[in-house]
């Protein structure tokens, strides 16, 4: 088991943040600045393309951390970030922007592609809450959360298929040919997203993704509007469902 | 053109409850405590066989009310409350009965007895809101917003259609067959609540209601479970969404 090893640390807006390396995979862990306190994790996934920097995870945390007094921990993915791309991973990316750039669907290639990423980053993922769960402000006992969209879910529905630990999950924009097999084991609550006139995502895909959670309580929201266009207001929503959620769990002091 | 008439005033909970007429259509007023400023006005419309008063109006009523300072507007659906059901009601409940009994379909049966209440229900929501402007705490430069599921959908959807005054509408539970082409004229944001197991309602069948309306911003809420199972937290969505579009408009002062 690798143990966390933190190689930076700001803070600012009201949010602690502290670069850290779990072995090879490097993360961002953003804390409120109110400190030492035991609190509920929230995990989330990047985009394919993205990295665990990106506005939209800064953005998604500080809803999280400043308006939930929660911890949020993001990993890059393999190949993505500051991650060395492998040759596979160039050769993918390559076909995909063909597909593209000649208004081929893509989907098929995302979701081949998206499994295969999610392969490593499964076993990465749970070395990493391992190993944020040493922490004191952390724990073992606090509940855990899964926030990740796109390539965030493609790696998060085996997550959470696999990790009893997380208790709540936030999920959308992806295809079921990869992941409803796994959605059909996982129970827990989950809110997913779906976007009405996705040009990548039909719209029966999306739906019969959402429809292959187990889960006793599921919620989907679907915006019109194409892939890119997820409203900002379902940014604030996935907040509340992890707030409404995580903070059921009576917390031990530290 | 008739004026509003109030026969009864309450308050409790922060919330002042006018009981009023307008003509022969008896309704209820509910105004933040605080006063006579000018603001935002919400119409609700209650389920088949609710009235006006039923718990699922007040409770929304009071998140309007007290959580955003609105004023919400209901009255009753004709044959519903405290007003007379006529022969052809009376007869419509016995069929309804009978197939809910029978474990028939109920679907044709409701939706051809709330077009016909909305036929009604329509110019009477609209002689309403005449009256309603009349006050001088509503008057006719504020937004109005509408929101009704289930028979408060049969009736609302033809009545956004009708009016230019509503500018932001939550609707759901019903079908398309009768609805469909007046959604098509809706170009107001909407947020529309469905429920995934609803055994009365198909999914393709609220899907295509929803997809039916040309509003540029619209968003649809599912959530796991039965016709009557919407969970609690749609209704704090649903005033959120209220405060969100009807707040927009600068509200010019008394």
């Amino acid at each position: 088991m690798y143990s966390l090893q933190f190689t930076a640390e700001s803070s600012s807006d009201g949010m602690v943040e502290r670069d850290f390396t779990v072995g090879e995979i490097p993360g961002v862990l953003w804390s409120p600045v109110s400190g030492a306190d035991r609190a509920p994790l929230v995990l989330m996934g990047h985009g394919g393309g993205n990295h665990k920097k990106h506005q939209a995870m800064a953005g998604r945390a500080k809803l999280l951390v400043s308006g939930c007094g929660f911890h949020v921990a993001i990993i890059d993915a393999p190949g993505h970030g500051s991650r060395p791309r492998t040759a596979h991973d160039e050769q993918e990316i390559a076909v995909m922007q063909r597909a593209m750039a000649a208004g081929e669907p893509v989907g098929p290639i995302v979701v081949r592609y998206n499994a295969h990423l999610a392969e490593q980053a499964v076993p990465e993922w749970q070395a990493t809450l391992d190993a944020l769960q040493e922490l004191p402000e952390i724990g073992t006992a606090g509940p855990v959360g899964y926030w990740g969209l796109n390539m965030g879910t493609a790696i998060g529905v085996p997550l959470v298929a696999a990790d009893p630990r997380i208790t709540a999950a936030v999920f959308g924009l992806h295809w079921p040919e990869a992941l409803a097999e796994k959605a059909k084991q996982i129970t827990i609550p989950i809110e997913f997203d779906l976007q009405w006139d996705d040009e990548h995502i039909p719209r029966e895909s999306g739906l019969a993704l959402f429809d292959a959670f187990a889960s006793v309580e599921k919620t989907l929201h679907v915006n019109a509007g194409r892939h890119k266009e997820l409203p900002r207001f379902e940014a604030d929503s996935g907040a509340r469902f992890f707030a409404r959620h995580l903070r059921r769990t009576v917390m031990s002091p530290v």
